[in-house]
């Protein structure tokens, strides 16, 4: 089929009523409640109701590891998460360039369904526009998540204190590194591979743990840099990185040593930062490793008293500054 | 102030900071819980949650009567005011075109503000993103919106039968005939305005005549033909709506005359059309008429036994029918 998307697809007329029954409710049903198809009515919130929502422009849609579907589902219920919640509801809003495949639609919604399950929320309510070619860069796509509050957690970065622990749940800097080798045409054999991926099963696990637990995030664009430096940022506390603790995968080192773009910058889309008193940063890792998605975890450095700045120990014995880059290394890659 | 929108002010960087702590953070606040950036928690829940989302494309962004702004904020408070929810909270994702200058983001950011307070709504979370010149028409809106169903609504098409009443809440066609003589640069003197607005109280105001109300819906792509056509098609009832009652602003008759525009098939972005048991109807119709938003209400025809087809019967004496456009008549107007 070489279908391509047209302007009348968005129009709210016949094809848009086909373009959304055959491709948007057939994957993903009507919704909890039918007859209702610009809405949709969740029951049984027991608790608090934890809201996120992010646009998804990645360019190029498609990278080793992934797409622009599996990205928005994962990066929102990474966003409910880390905020302390149970995904369980997704909205999807689509802006679909005119002239992109039909084909290319199917597979990128195909993603969305499957990682869907994969994360257990459920797509209940979305929209649909088209614009003309040249407003919009294939499809870009916005994902909110409702999810219900887990007990316990009491995340607030003013509680963070000397000595308390870093830990990341995987390797950093893939996806940024995967979708940067898509964009310039870097093909090595074992190249970098997106982690999109979601952390929800690792947030969920750690509850027991809440105590003690005094931030969570999920280090997107800007990478670990700037969740730790957002966080020590005119307070009177520090953060110091183990150079040689950081796991990075083999070929995302190569990329970025080779380009000579600084890892601690480049955004995950499948992992987690953690910080926690030092009592408990070994049952979490612990906790995390027996997941796939926690599988290469570690502790990466501490919390000290070096006023806002973050710096890292090298292999040669010397620290560095870690800060936040003021412009843009790798715009588009969420 | 001259400063356009750069690509780093998307990037998680220090001008992404920056930018939402002026332009965001300054308007709407932190979200309900400090410390969550990216998400919000909302408390306080009684009743089943509604939830909808839009993503907003207009072209123009400024037309007479709003922009893209209010638009974004009425069309979510709508889908989730006709899902028989009381509107609550909403989020905001913006995509910006590299190069749109900050002082039109400023003003729209305003109007949202302005909108959302208006509507008793408040913008909890977000997000930002920028692409590159070329890659988007200035800027585009997603906003998702969370309410609370209200009590007694039982909402379903397939309850309409024979000589239920079909009423709108005011003048149709303004929104979609005000964007296209924006865009075209049609200039005439009292010119169509856009109605862009909320419903959300009129929904709320009709809750007493909850058991004899079977449809509500804002007219928005594909306007007032679509949704009856939607209701109608492949069932044993049809509708027929009488071109004497309907009502329309008359800067839009003219243009739409002028072009040969069927209003039924404009868009309209702050009406409502409800489906209602004859009984209830005046007293809705009574109800509507105390509030700006519904002074120009009217029944505008009824449900029969037309098997699927809509018509409208002309001043004439005859009658046409009223289809769906297969094609675009105006794309881009939400």
């Amino acid at each position: 089929m070489d279908e391509k998307i047209q302007i009348a697809h968005g129009s709210g007329g016949k094809l848009s009523s086909q373009l959304i029954d055959n491709e948007i409710v057939f994957r993903f049903g009507n919704g909890p409640l039918k007859g209702l198809p610009d809405a949709a009515m969740l029951k049984g919130f027991k608790n608090n109701i934890i809201f996120s929502t992010d646009s998804y422009v990645v360019h190029p849609y498609e990278f080793p590891g992934g797409n622009i579907g599996n990205l928005a589902v994962h990066g929102t219920v990474n966003d409910v998460s880390v905020a302390g919640g149970k995904p369980k509801w997704l909205s999807l809003g689509m802006i679909l360039e005119e002239g992109l495949p039909i084909k290319t639609l199917q597979k990128i919604l195909d993603t969305i369904k499957e990682s869907a399950e994969e994360c257990g929320v459920k797509i209940v309510t979305g929209d649909t526009k088209v614009v003309a070619k040249g407003q919009c860069d294939g499809i870009y796509i916005n994902t909110a998540g409702i999810g219900e509050a887990i007990d316990g957690f009491n995340l607030d970065k003013n509680l963070i204190k000397e000595n308390d622990c870093i830990i990341v749940s995987g390797n950093i800097g893939d996806h940024g590194m995967a979708v940067l080798s898509a964009r310039e045409g870097i093909n090595i054999k074992n190249g970098p591979l997106s982690d999109t991926g979601s952390v929800h099963r690792l947030v969920q696990k750690i509850q027991p743990y809440a105590d003690n637990i005094k931030f969570v995030r999920d280090p997107t664009r800007g990478g670990v840099a700037s969740v730790l430096n957002e966080i020590v940022s005119n307070t009177s506390i520090g953060a110091i990185l183990d150079s040689e603790k950081i796991p990075v995968a083999p070929g995302t080192n190569s990329i970025s040593e080779l380009l000579g773009i600084d890892i601690l910058s480049v955004a995950c889309e499948g992992r987690m930062l953690l910080i926690c008193s030092e009592s408990v940063s070994n049952d979490i890792l612990t906790e995390w490793k027996k997941f796939p998605e926690g599988k290469d975890a570690a502790i990466i450095g501490k919390i000290n008293n070096d006023k806002g700045r973050v710096t890292l120990s090298t292999v040669t014995g010397g620290t560095r500054l870690v800060d936040v880059p003021m412009g843009e290394l790798l715009p588009r890659i969420c």
